[in-house]
């Protein structure tokens, strides 16, 4: 028997990986935010991941040994990307695991918007059949903007290619048919739909601000399903205060929970999804086991992992 | 100037047509019913559409120099399709011209099911920030029967080929990879969901009850875009109190407008959309439009209408 490799592993995940995990490695399993702090200076693998931030980092922080700090998350803003990458750390995340589960629920809040379904719910909860509808717009022939085109901006384009939308896909790296950072702006005007699904780094936050909004059409929606620091969040108040656009779907807010008393709730074109669309659904935790049991192999070989993170580039 | 053909037409088309009419017509425009009751004698062509059938029907009785009743809507069971078939008259109909906003709002109705958007909608209206979603399907992966392969059924295939669901089309001609009305009941308990897309004929008028419902899966959806007739309600509304499939999304019931008293209303698995989906929008209206002007041309030549309805089959 060789030298064993520790990895300190959350409890949530142990029916999926038990019994397939490699030999090399000596598995702790952590099961609350106590148990996680204690067990990580003996990491030199971990998966830290926790809902609530602070403990997760400070595990990270004790984690002395840590050569690689696997995540479920696609989104690693929370980590402190510049301290693994000086400790010589390696991240992978769990980009694209979720993509088809985030596209799809981006999709169905289009929808919605387009045809006022939520008017039609409130009017089945009052049992009142409404003699004509709400809205009453198709998405075919409509214009949209994707803003950040990753695993999750490649799905949503995907899927709105079934409906015969119109798509202009934006990221950092242009190419064929896809616009760069230089070259969205000048074609804002022309989208019915401007999609965000990028992360949060420091060349995105607050990207999309007063004047991006004011460039939108006077009947676009803005639809966030990236994060939500990439949109100045009060530019986008005043805009829709002011009905300056159609409307913002808003799966990710500032902050989050959004407390009971914030105006956004009440805003009849804003419509908030409680960053529910990339909720681990049983088949994404499946993907999840998937994937760090392909990395446990490619990190023994020296491999570069699936989903590794350039800790440079944030993402 | 040669003999002139009366065609009797709403007044909610005329400024669509105004204009672009030919010149062998010589149109009276109907304001109500009334109108149209009066005009009807006179009606050669005749466009006779109304919310409320019975006056709509009387003018089809009194129309005796009747030789081409046009309608815009998909549906024309309502009509003497008989009696017109002996009368002698051509019945076009707006069969196609709003598919594809059927299909959106039916694919919609989908994808909120999938992830409980109605509860979303409520959790916002009462500024409550949901921790984890209501419902958390995916359409990728699941499989879609689709009984009723015309216009509506064809572009809810092509919409859900996008999201990488399964389709299942049946049709009563059966052929490439579509089944026949022998061949899709043993399909049945394979399906997510069970899409009807069909037309009121007495070959379809109570073909989805009891039978078909207790063979669909316990978590599968029914979906009823076509005719509320196709679906035995009773049988229906027992299976959704019993909790036996999943669910059922109606845009159409049985009567319609569904009392306020009906228990539809109530079921936490019954989805009510009051007949939204295929609700005149402008662009369907702008297609309607097309639709007469180019069968009047076709009528004048002696040639098969557009939407021209097989009045022995009855759509």
């Amino acid at each position: 028997m060789g030298t064993l490799t520790t990895a300190v592993l959350p409890q949530w995940m142990r029916k999926r990986l038990d019994g397939r995990l490699p030999d090399y490695l000596d598995v702790k399993w952590w099961r609350d935010e106590d148990e996680l702090v204690e067990l990580a200076p003996l990491a030199e693998i971990g998966w830290f991941d926790l809902h609530v931030k602070a403990p997760a980092l400070e595990a990270i922080a004790r984690a002395e040994k840590l050569r690689w700090l696997s995540s479920a998350y696609a989104g690693v803003d929370w980590m402190p990307l510049e301290e693994l990458h000086d400790r010589g750390v390696v991240l992978s995340c769990g980009a694209g695991l979720a993509a088809n589960q985030v596209a799809e629920f981006a999709v169905m809040s289009m929808l919605t918007v387009a045809r006022g379904y939520r008017e039609i719910v409130r009017a089945q909860d009052r049992h009142d059949w409404l003699p004509k509808p709400p809205a009453m717009r198709e998405l075919a022939g409509s214009r949209a903007m994707i803003l950040g085109y990753g695993a999750i901006g490649q799905a949503i384009t995907r899927i709105l290619g079934g409906f015969g939308v119109d798509c202009i896909p934006v990221r950092s790296r242009p190419g064929d048919g896809v616009l760069g950072p230089d070259e969205w702006r000048s074609q804002l005007p022309t989208a019915d739909w401007v999609i965000v699904s990028l992360p949060s780094t420091p060349d995105t936050a607050g990207m999309f601000g007063a004047d991006a909004l004011a460039a939108m059409k006077s009947d676009a929606w803005l639809v966030n399903y990236g994060r939500a620091e990439v949109v100045d969040q009060d530019a986008l108040l005043d805009t829709l205060e002011r009905e300056a656009i159609g409307g913002a779907i808003l799966d990710l807010t500032m902050p989050e929970p959004l407390p009971p008393d914030h105006r956004l709730w009440d805003l009849d074109n804003a419509h908030v999804t409680m960053h529910l669309s990339g909720y681990p659904s049983h088949a994404s935790r499946a993907r999840s086991a998937e994937r760090f049991l392909d990395n446990c192999e490619r990190f023994r070989n020296g491999k570069p992992l699936e989903g590794q993170v350039d800790l440079l580039r944030g993402y």
